[in-house]
């Protein structure tokens, strides 16, 4: 492991979040989810939906972005859909309870569609669709998100890099386990970039005129800057690889998270006062699932997709390639080898903790 | 108009398409559903899907494949789910069914799935769900289809270009219509551009041995002369672009069509005899529909759907572009051109209308 790095096991990082967010005010059962949903985004390899986003919640708590105590209720309610309004709670927090609502109406009913309004920023989208694994549920995990994708043809950011998540159950086979971000890339990737002194393939995002550009910091400035550019759609630039496809993706994502939920979407989520203070971010999420038995009997789909997942994996490769892989392999085998050997946290990642532990007065144990 | 092109009004080609599938023992309402589907495929633009086709329909009632009077039946039925077996019908009459029947139960319980088995190749799947759209609601199709897409790192077509249409209605703005295949490109591409004499652009396929191709007919005679090679997901090749978020979504509408449904998924779609036989083509579908007014006040949406796509439009366009687009605006273009001024079909497609007249006994009249 490079000197970079720190490694620390998942259990004392789930413990010191979680101590982290009680500290401002979340109740213990709220803070252990939220450290949850932050640690498996480490654990699964997703590093930029991990613990180094601890500082932007302790942050949004600490300004009232978010809402330590929510209370959170259904605006609207039948037996298969609802709309819970998240009180302005941590995203993990309303993000968990809009996916319980929707387990519970599935397993009852069959099907169950939950959105939310009135959230925050929720982690990884796969921590809420894998909770329908354990009740043999397919399930389905949306959110709109910051903007930092320009529509095709645009150059400036209207959509967020808005997440699709859909898990379904297997029998031998590991779960089909697809998490992506509807943008060729998640935002992450030009902090990764930046950080590595490297380029970006031509085709991931645009500059301020909407042309292609191979310099992270350059776009993640205008981004944030508000100058112009983004992370182009999944498809890439214009129409000949068709990005016009995945801005249609991110569109649909923000029409059942943003607008079946009556909160926000597109560039109205996280708005800000004229002098720059964050209020209330708006962001929503829609959950979904579908009992599979209510289709076809369980153990006959389990087989088909285990069937399914064998005839892929055992097709001929391309020239060069090893392997084919299923959505999830990858992200299962980080797990089982961080949960064995320990998280590699950046070492600007972990003395961030350090400094959130001075701030919150939290003890800072890893160990 | 190029003299290539023989200009043909939508409604008496309706008609013949009709007449046709009468002629092959369809009843009169089913062959108007059928004509219907792909003449819209025509007006749309998607001339792939249009009755460029009806060949291959008539040739599927004459070889068995497709049967002109099934029998459908419910296999498993509740408020919000069923299965509808198609009883090897034109997928465009089973789907329909379908669709109905997700349209009725959402209707009245909010929500409605229902996947169906045992189908044929059912069109546009824009022709499904904006079936939703004059009940106020979100309407979703999908389909599977004929192996045409290599998984990621793979060089053997296992998936089909497995389309996503989602609809949502709007208030004074078109209603936004998504209609898209899972792979960078429809398979029709292939045959426009040999048919052009045009190379394809590098990123939309490989070759048997799973490296970027850009000769058109090569992947195509490659692809359904087994030899290996096909079509890529969206996002293209490897990893490097996102293909495996493509191929992941191609893998989800296949799981929602074949696997629920109980048919046929992947290879195992439009199987053949060893002798090269056609055998019943197990197509499967997937339909679903939300109760938009069970979220919230369906005024309230359909303002806010508006609003989201006024500002998508009015934001600042990349260099050289005029003109941010939402989906469905192109296709909605088209139909309204065509319905006006006629359905420009290429002279070898009018010619094969022609010799299918003469085939079925059908009178060849179009004017």
């Amino acid at each position: 492991m490079n000197e970079e790095y720190k490694v620390v096991r998942a259990e004392p990082l789930i413990a010191f979040c979680q101590r982290v967010f009680e500290s401002l005010g979340v109740t213990l059962q709220d803070a252990h989810t939220a450290a949850e949903v932050l640690v498996l985004g480490d654990l699964r390899g997703v590093e930029s939906h991990g613990v180094a986003r601890l500082q932007r919640y302790s942050k949004g708590l600490k300004d009232g972005v978010m809402v330590p105590r929510p209370v959170m209720r259904a605006v609207t309610e039948t037996p298969c859909t609802a709309v819970l309004d998240g009180g302005a709670a941590l995203g993990q927090v309303a993000g968990k309870r809009g996916m319980e609502m929707a387990i519970a109406k599935a397993l009852q009913y069959g099907t169950g569609f939950v959105a939310v309004r009135n959230s925050n920023h929720y982690g990884i989208a796969g921590y809420y669709s894998q909770m329908a694994l354990k009740h043999d549920l397919i399930g389905i995990s949306l959110t709109n998100s910051t903007p930092d994708v320009v529509p095709t043809f645009g150059r400036t950011v209207m959509i967020g890099t808005n997440p699709i998540s859909v898990t379904v159950p297997t029998g031998q086979e590991k779960p089909f386990f697809l998490d992506m971000a509807t943008a060729v890339v998640p935002s992450g990737k030009l902090e990764t970039y930046t950080r590595k002194g490297r380029k970006i393939p031509l085709g991931w995002a645009v500059d301020e005129r909407g042309r292609l550009c191979d310099d992270p910091s350059r776009v993640w400035n205008n981004m944030r800057g508000g100058i112009g550019g983004g992370l182009l759609p999944l498809g890439g630039e214009g129409e000949v690889f068709s990005g016009h496809k995945g801005y249609g993706l991110g569109l649909v994502v923000d029409i059942l998270s943003g607008v079946l939920s009556g909160s926000a979407n597109t560039t109205l989520v996280y708005p800000r006062t004229p002098e720059g203070k964050p209020l209330p971010s708006l962001v929503g999420h829609f959950f979904g699932c579908l009992r599979v038995d209510f289709f076809r009997p369980l153990d006959e789909f389990k087989r088909d997709m285990d069937d399914m997942i064998r005839r892929l994996k055992a097709s001929p490769k391309a020239e060069g390639a090893e392997r084919i892989y299923i959505h999830g392999e990858k992200e299962f085998a980080f797990e089982e080898k961080y949960r064995r050997e320990g998280i590699p946290l950046y070492h600007k990642v972990y003395e961030n903790l350090r400094a959130i532990a001075a701030e919150t007065g939290v003890t800072f144990n890893l160990a």
